[in-house]
């Protein structure tokens, strides 16, 4: 155990060190894979069926409903609310930057946002239907979306399925990026961007080796091919009062998806971007605030005992992470004229 | 009984001759109260307000969880999924085009927009706030609300309460019209916006007398002052298949607020546009399709059985009444830095 430690700590500095060499910034645009290029006419069509309740069982959860794009992209609850009220041992992630993450899930089971869209919707305790293909029969349902898969893929024959659906909500989602935080301004070299209070934050941060995960664009860590997770484990020391408190081990990450027991509560770094906005915190949501979450980091990561004004300074910081949220126009969802899709599949049609 | 029939039968005759002389098309602004006069302040404030669901007890629920206005102001669903999952006897009516209705519900128990949008927030089996104070405390809560009020409502030293937060949301509401509908352009002259069928269904529309009740701008009555409303007896025939049915008399509708006898089963009649988008129909949701409601009404309010071809064309001519929606932007939702609001009446905060 001590030979682990001492091996974890080495390793950490040394990943510390590398990436305390570079503040990076956020980048305008997202990559695409390869088989889903951007466009404009995808990127509408995402953003309906983001936007739609009409492919939850009964008509009232859509992707939104979790990860809110009108707030920091979750939902400010330590677990989400699907289908007849019930609850998931974990908490909604942001969708703001996720497409900088090379895996998704807070286990990262999914490699891409495509994947990661279909597993909501047939999720029994999220959306509740009873798979993606009933959810895409509600689609072909609504006549108005014919013509917008369409228009999204202008190269298929038969539009209307469930892997070009996912492709544009990954679309849709490719554009949900916050650039010009104060902090990317400030690397930028606009130094007035940062507070003296939050400059300080920001070299505590690296000091502390908060970077040594939260490292990278996204400070999610260094730039990994997609499909490739950036896991650590958490809590790394877990005699804490704060794992007492909090139950944090209780999930076995990674590990839930593996049974690999090295991926015993082995969790995707998250983002730390926007971080002000995404209360309560930690993968269960058990923690309320910023400030307990901070400490609550640097005790089981790093096994360390911050000072208030250090935990002020990584606050202060943390809020420069926030980003500028673009304007987006609402969908007109398409009609069914005359009849309604929720719940069709009951009535045998 | 029969005679009350007849009685009823020649004041529908009445209406109906009247009103039948004039086919009024749907303005482009809605009137104001002289309390509460238009500001695009007003209207952004009460546009974060409607979309926000933390002022619901769990924080998943908003106004637009069920009066949905990237959809036909409604949620598509017999009746609405509220506070952990529980459902009301009534459907949800449409918001779009509220703001011309004389008084609110289907039950009219509501003056105002302004005092609807004070119902739902504290309804146990709506969004489940304790009361509109509760709910206001959240809104305190949350230090980007404070300068909205104060834009909202400058004259006010204290502008952050309930009745400036329903004023918001009321004027935000009137913003929501549909004009240009392909009915309203053949009113104002355009011939060829309505197909033939339509026409032909707007003529049996008068002929058949669905224009005694149905008239005005909003196809919901006659102009009335705020506060006094047009409601009618439903089903107005009961003894119908229909209502074996689909149990329409088993709400006693208005009655059920007034307790007075002569209001048992009467409803505020409701608005005819953009109702090929708000499937399923009725107060009660029973009736799945448009088709069906068409030869519900015809049976049920004038005792009249319909053929084929008039359920078609009355079909056709109601299609015509889907209007042109405003693109509308999503609010940012403001935010609060390093905790959540949801809840925060729980932790006695």
């Amino acid at each position: 155990m001590i030979f682990r430690k001492s091996l974890l700590a080495s390793s950490l500095m040394a990943v510390c060190l590398s990436a305390a060499a570079q503040w990076e910034t956020l980048p305008d645009a997202a990559p695409s894979p390869e088989n889903n290029p951007m466009s404009e006419a995808k990127v509408e069509l995402g953003k309906a069926l983001f936007m739609d309740p009409r492919f939850s069982k009964d008509g009232n959860i859509s992707c939104n409903s979790c990860h809110n794009i009108m707030a920091g992209g979750d939902d400010n609850r330590p677990n989400s609310i699907g289908f007849h009220d019930q609850r998931g041992g974990r908490g909604a992630p942001t969708v703001w930057n996720a497409a900088f993450q090379s895996v998704q899930f807070w286990d990262g089971r999914a490699a891409t946002l495509e994947d990661q869209a279909k597993g909501p919707v047939a999720n029994p305790i999220e959306m509740g239907m009873e798979s993606v293909d009933a959810a895409m029969l509600r689609v072909k349902a609504i006549p108005g979306y014919a013509q917008l898969f369409k228009l999204a893929f202008p190269d298929d024959k038969e539009a209307m399925m469930v892997d070009n659906a996912a492709k544009a909500v990954g679309a849709f989602e490719r554009t949900l990026i916050t650039p010009n935080s104060p902090y990317d301004k400030y690397v930028k070299g606009d130094k007035a961007a940062l507070t003296e209070q939050q400059v300080k934050g920001m070299n505590t941060f690296s000091e502390l080796g908060c970077t040594a995960c939260h490292s990278g664009v996204n400070f999610s860590g260094p730039k990994m091919e997609i499909g490739q997770g950036f896991f650590m484990k958490f809590p790394t020391f877990p005699d804490t009062e704060y794992d007492k408190k909090y139950q944090f081990s209780k999930d076995l990450g990674r590990y839930e998806v593996s049974k690999n027991d090295a991926d015993k509560n082995m969790f995707r770094v998250p983002t730390l971007r926007n971080i002000a906005l995404t209360a309560p915190y930690f993968h269960n949501g058990a923690v309320a605030t910023l400030q307990e979450a901070i400490k609550v980091m640097a005790k089981t990561q790093l096994n360390k005992d911050l000072t208030d004004e250090q935990v002020a300074d990584l606050e202060a910081f943390l809020n420069a992470l926030t980003g500028e949220f673009p304007t987006i126009t609402m969908p007109r969802l398409p009609a069914t004229p005359g009849f309604s899709v929720i719940g069709i599949e009951g009535a045998g049609k």
